[in-house]
């Protein structure tokens, strides 16, 4: 795609499970190794009662949406409002879906909503990314 | 600590060198196989001529320092801003830090700023992060 | 902390729960592939009937709680002894735990007692960490 | 092997480059984040001057010569002891061996020494192994 090509209102997705194996990578990659996430036991005293996925392990989905699909290629990430509004849980499967709602053309931006929503329809974050698209 | 304990101007940070290891764990976890990321060839062509590291995988440290020290274990996050100002290489060496910047008590509602800086001093990551502190 | 503030008694732990991905990364880093751990087929003809944890791989545990917590950064590790006293099969919930039991304050030297226990409170690991501490 | 079939002296070893994945793979399964492993500069001011790996990861080494070698598969890990006499570093190559040192007939145990050199020839860990043998 050119810029030019890009429209207000186009969207994309994409979908995957939450697997216990992505938790303890994303644990490495980010130290996050809060027990909420990584302990059952723990996680049955918090306020979850079972183990979640980290919010911004979540997140890279949006970042995949942007980078492979909408966008796609050409997509430098120059910003990301996110609002963690219902847990994720191990084995959970997270369509994460951006649509465009502004474009600048003079400054070649993009601004899409940026939706995750589980296997029961729920959303489980929202929120806005900024990008420049390069064609 | 308790939420009475934490005040406005209270920080911490954490380190760590982003490795090639982190981008190809990060590419499973998220799915964002952007070459951007993950292939040298394809990198000289886009516009930062090198392999960047994924600009939420980087986030992942703000999530580390919440999440594990400021405010710590107990901490439920609610959302984060995220700009990404400058691209992180791999092999950098990023410190993440947050700020206290707000408490709200009736909600148990904490505001942080949250910075992210290379191992030359430059800022790369900036944003605010929303967490609720259960204690 | 600094090492004049360390005192007999004191004790931490931190918990995480065994995964099947902690397995398999496990036997990657360790080139311990031995199917007792690897193989269901081939663990139900073992002494344990299932597939176990790496013994090294749930002391992993205590080394974190050293480097993490107690006496947390600025630990030098110097020894460990350790006794596999019952297996961890995949899905336990370890809690490793360290209590200092003696200090040398002229080498900055602190033993540790050092235990591991699963979610249903039997003992796993048992022994006694070295350290030295750095301020 | 049969149990009866080993021997005082015998020995055995693998080798190993320690990667920089290793050492986030690691810290993934462990939770052990100290930075002493992870960040380079946080590394510089400590005693090792550059990342290092964490000794427990080498000790891996050891369990994989005994699980895969001498006994080999049907060894049941009962105790290690562990004394880390030397930093490894990132890239370093280690040669863990196993020398039978004791037999125990009667309840099928055998002793033996365990020590990781490096390429330099330096010894990096040393210790006594301790395992039953089920044939």
């Amino acid at each position: 795609m050119k810029f030019v090509d890009f429209k207000v209102g186009m969207k994309d997705q994409t979908r995957k499970t939450i697997t216990e194996a992505d938790v303890v990578l994303f644990s490495a990659v980010s130290t996050d190794i809060n027990p909420l996430h990584l302990s059952e036991e723990a996680a049955k005293n918090g306020i979850f009662k079972k183990r979640v996925a980290h919010g911004i392990l979540v997140s890279g989905l949006i970042s995949a949406v942007l980078g492979n699909k909408l966008p796609g290629p050409g997509t430098v990430y120059l910003g990301q409002e996110l609002r963690f509004v219902a847990p994720v849980y191990i084995g959970d499967d997270i369509c994460a879906e951006a649509e465009i709602i502004e474009i600048r053309p003079e400054k070649r931006i993009i601004k899409l909503q940026t939706t995750c929503t589980n296997q029961r329809g729920e959303k489980v974050i929202t929120g806005v990314a900024t990008v420049m698209f390069k064609d």
